[in-house]
């Protein structure tokens, strides 16, 4: 009997990268094209089916059922990129028809996040959880919120922007044009914020134009045991975990899991969002739920993330 | 063929409302029992349950087929009170298991917001809502969480506590232990201390003890033009707004039902709710979710609310 495998494939506003993935997780093939490269959503969806076609044909004992696509702006519910501010096609794009189209396979979206929570579920450290946040910090912040065992997708397909609830009135400016976003405080692009203003105030001088300034520079100063570095980390830290004790009153999770770059600071990120998480969670909720980094490989998460969308719905039809 | 009813218990902290509900949300018989009367809740399950059998069997083509109670700090999956400060019975008690030994009748139990908000869903306007929240303004701020057609319970059962959200850092104090929480600004007492603040400010004398003020002294002076009175509800309404525009980032609902004594005053509050709810909501939202008051009456609201409990644990077993 032939392997089943899907693939994977993880839009982002530079490169898309695409994998086959069997049912247990293991990626059997993965690359990276560049998303620029393509000015229509269907040149792009017809290249990239072309070529997980071609790769999938190379595994004589497999079969390629399905296609799983996380994407910035990605709607489960109707398979569209709905006005993504960082890619080249604007406006509706009927991306999972269009896959469809050229491959005649089940084809699933979502957004990124969403993506990386599923692969957790399925594939992670989520395996028998039922009620967990999983939180990537990276250039902003993303959040797939799992109620009984299922992504929340909300009436629309937009729910678990976390990252967009207003932590801070009249706060910094977010590039969605309000103020005082999470993610413009617990990002890599947060922390950066943070870690300027202090050296700002400080009247320290920066070698480095401000520009090469991001959360692995402010970690390596912190290892070094610069005060504002240590000062950024303990802010981010603080208001994160005011976030994630608020995030408990709404679902009440066994779990929260913490994604992306800013989590390779280790500790440096995780010490002072548990302080405050403890400090600042309801009395009922004490002791009841972790905090953990994700147990997804940053470099498969994307990948696994869309192919474990494609292989919960192919299960839900029994294939 | 006999008509199907339930009981729909309300347990306050001063009273116990009980009525007999048929399916349809006619409310048969209704009435009430000190709840303070009883200094165990073995007595109490015992008082309350033979009040209802006998009402019931008055109902000659009536058969009582289940109990659904709505109480403080109640735990769906448990069917316990777990530390309910306003009740005199403490620790963890298990009152369906109490009120099932008495009647030998199925019982489910959950807290008094959750227990509204499935009143609102089998009964009231969100009969044809998958997603949606449900917001009580009374002394707390209580909220029950629908999404895809299902109350939000969390894995321990005590999701939906929006009230203790913190919205306010190092804010007012609450009666949780910690600052700040959301029901500390918006609820009839929310609104109260931000009124006496007010006045304080001005300088004003009240010509009524500082105890007599409430929220419906506040919308007879928002009536009679007073300026304190109209900012103390502009400002209610501005934290509302953020926090409901907050919530949807969580689950994406279709609609907000808010409900309980604040929404008494109409316009007075719906209207700075609403406008400070588009001006923080993220653009993707805009436009998608409506803001209501609750159609359940007041008075009824929680014997539905309980009684809605119950019909729903009987459909899913076919009876």
């Amino acid at each position: 009997m032939s392997e089943k495998i899907v693939a994977g494939i993880d839009i982002g506003g530079t490169f898309t990268k695409y994998g086959l993935v069997n049912e247990y997780g293991k990626i059997l093939k993965h690359g990276k094209v560049p998303t620029t490269d393509f000015a229509t959503a269907k040149s792009f969806a017809a290249a990239i089916s072309k070529i997980v076609l071609q790769e999938a044909a190379k595994f004589k004992d497999a079969e390629l059922d399905g296609i799983g696509i996380g994407t910035p702006n990605g709607n489960y519910y109707t398979g569209t990129i709905e006005f993504a501010p960082n890619l080249r096609w604007k406006g509706i794009i009927p991306l999972a028809k269009l896959f469809m189209d050229e491959t005649r396979l089940p084809v699933a979206l979502t957004n990124d996040a969403k993506a990386a929570a599923i692969g957790e579920m399925v594939f992670g450290a989520a395996k028998n959880l039922k009620h967990f946040y999983f939180i990537t910090l990276g250039t902003g912040l993303g959040s797939g919120i799992v109620v009984d065992g299922k992504i929340v997708y909300g009436h629309d397909g937009f729910a678990g922007e976390m990252g967009h609830t207003i932590v801070m009135e009249n706060g910094r400016s977010c590039g969605c044009g309000r103020k005082g976003c999470l993610e413009q405080y617990c990002s890599a692009t947060g922390i950066t914020r943070t870690y300027l203003e202090l050296i700002s105030e400080s009247g320290k001088k920066l070698k480095v134009a401000s520009e090469k300034i991001d959360s692995k520079f402010i970690y390596e100063k912190y290892q070094q045991g610069e005060k504002e570095a240590k000062e950024a980390f303990e802010f981010t830290g603080h208001i994160l975990g005011i976030a994630l004790a608020n995030a408990c009153c709404y679902t009440s999770p066994e779990a929260i899991f913490l994604f992306g770059g800013l989590t390779k600071s280790g500790d440096a990120i995780f010490k002072p969002v548990k302080k405050s998480f403890k400090k600042n969670l309801l009395k009922i909720y004490q002791g009841k739920t972790k905090i953990l980094p994700s147990s997804l490989p940053e470099s498969e998460a994307a990948i696994l993330g869309a192919a474990s969308l494609i292989w919960n719905e192919l299960k839900k039809f029994g294939r």
